[in-house]
């Protein structure tokens, strides 16, 4: 059976759960469409989960996948945040707001017992991780449903440990990636490595099937994925200037823009390393910092300069993640993306 | 008329040029196998250069490529020099070797009008250059003989540029590839883009043909280049083992151990960032380190350490360059790689 067929879809293309710029629509339109439509949860909470569960049924009978992120919660660490606070501050004078009223907030919700509850109830037919898998008794709670699980390898390592661990297909992250990178056994940056390079290796070192991500974004990425031993693709920067997608105007003006060719990995909008167009952000405090607290805590303080700066038609401060390859960003509906994206698979 | 047709070579495959590892010997084996073969000339005299270009002539008549660093040589800064040997210094010591007596040597030279003279009288067919171009004089004495100029990009600007400033084709350089970046226009790694999404960038923007560079390293890999739109692809890192390279044993021996897996980009052997497998040095110091002295200046005092420490059986302080995939590198004849590398060439 191929991996298409296992995951009960007509192309072999997954759109990327794009958490933040994207709910139940993209889904919807791509399942609709013959691919896999994903909904990310790492930013929903469990009743807002459902609720975009309950329009995805709704609306389509066609699998989907419901992606969440699997990373510890850290302590919040006083000494680290007040550094971070002070790195700000300039930024938070300049736009009038005050430093010391930073609402508190974890930004992401790992995969969790409550979030299963739901889920069990919704059984999705795919359920996909980053930063690694869930607990095993979490796992096996939700293979008992009968869901295909998948996460993402940023290295050859990283595969094995997902294949040994239980995933049933593994998305192939290259170093192309928009948004956050997935890696989990290893937080040095020197071991991410391209599509082109990493998928060969991680397909001779595994025997579940591979899905190519990372600088994918029209027909002839996707043929050259598949020639490279690829099972299926996952493309999320080209979808991102779709009308389904709940992307800002601001980014969206980002994507079709010069500045949209030099991304880069930062860790200054969450704490983890994410791809992202540079900002003004990024290029002042540089985009990978060790003043930057631990995954998702970093984000609290970015809020509120977003939100001024934003209103002010200004993405200085906004996360403006974009994988390596945007040529593929244009207003189109998603389901004329994917026939585009499938028009040269044999 | 197809690239090829116009290098006059049977298979789209180039062998990358790979200064200190290889010489006329792989040249001629690619070249008589229907590739085209390099000559890596940064670190050879005029006067070597010659003997071994009459070696290729004297093995066979087909078409060669001749390859030249382009970069400005630096002024050299004792200031500089001397932080340089401070950082270095425990490791002359650990090794028994004197600081206060490195050898002066620029250790790679830009290709001039001395070398032009040389060359003028052996008219290779095609000529190729890393970080930029030479002068629009020396460019226009190497056109005047007939030759095919090359020169990598690591942007899109870059291959705007060499278009632009007289480059017949461009070579692709992504992220993955080993050795040198060939980047001129930027110093900013971050910058730098995976083969799978610089490839289609580039040809989007260039009317020249394009050269896929970098994480290709089999005959799907080949097949996957060419898919995305390349008019032929560049193979370094596969040929390493060959043994008509001249890779040294300890070089072979990483490039076919797990510790392969894990390349990083590196300015300490030479003062310009290059891949290559992460040695001891490169852990010690940081794989980029602000105090190694500017291109190719750094390279003089790692020598004695390099060479001490490989008389030891040791490459904790060699350049052991590699691409992020070297799981092409077998001991097979040059001939035999090629023939696999085209083996799905359609």
């Amino acid at each position: 059976m191929s991996l298409a067929q296992r995951l009960g879809i007509d192309l072999p293309i997954l759109q990327a759960p794009m958490a933040g710029v994207q709910g139940s629509s993209l889904a919807i339109a791509v399942a609709e469409g013959g691919g896999l439509g994903a909904l990310p949860c790492a930013m929903l909470s469990p009743e807002a989960m459902s609720d975009e569960l309950d329009r995805i049924r709704a609306k389509t009978t066609r699998p989907i996948n419901v992606n969440f992120f699997c990373h510890l919660p850290p302590e919040s660490d006083s000494a680290c945040d007040a550094r971070w606070h002070q790195a700000l501050a300039p930024y938070y004078a300049e736009l009038g707001l005050d430093i010391d009223s930073v609402p508190a907030g974890l930004g992401r919700r790992p995969f969790d017992a409550e979030v299963c509850d739901v889920l069990e109830t919704l059984r999705p037919e795919v359920v996909s991780f980053h930063f690694g898998l869930p607990s095993p008794t979490l796992l096996e709670r939700v293979k008992a449903w009968g869901a295909t699980v998948l996460s993402s390898a940023t290295t050859v390592e990283e595969a094995m440990w997902l294949e040994a661990n239980g995933a049933d297909a593994v998305i192939v992250q290259g170093l192309e990636a928009g948004g956050h990178r997935g890696m989990f056994l290893t937080e040095d940056l020197t071991t991410q490595v391209g599509t082109l390079a990493l998928l060969p290796q991680v397909r001779a070192a595994v025997t579940v099937p591979v899905i190519a991500a990372g600088g994918i974004a029209d027909a002839r990425g996707v043929a050259a994925a598949l020639a490279l031993g690829a099972d299926a693709v996952q493309v999320g920067t080209a979808f991102l200037c779709c009308p389904e997608a709940t992307t800002s105007m601001l980014h969206r003006r980002a994507l079709q823009s010069e500045a949209a060719r030099h991304t880069a990995l930062t860790n200054l909008y969450s704490g983890r390393p994410a791809r992202g167009i540079v900002t003004r952000l990024m290029r002042e405090l540089g985009p990978i910092s060790a003043l930057a607290p631990a995954f998702p805590l970093a984000t609290a303080a970015i809020g509120p300069l977003r939100s001024a700066a934003e209103a002010l038609g200004s993405g200085d401060f906004s996360p403006l993640w974009a994988g390596q390859n945007t040529s593929g960003c244009r207003e189109v509906p998603a389901t004329a993306l994917l026939r585009e994206l499938a028009s040269e698979i044999s």
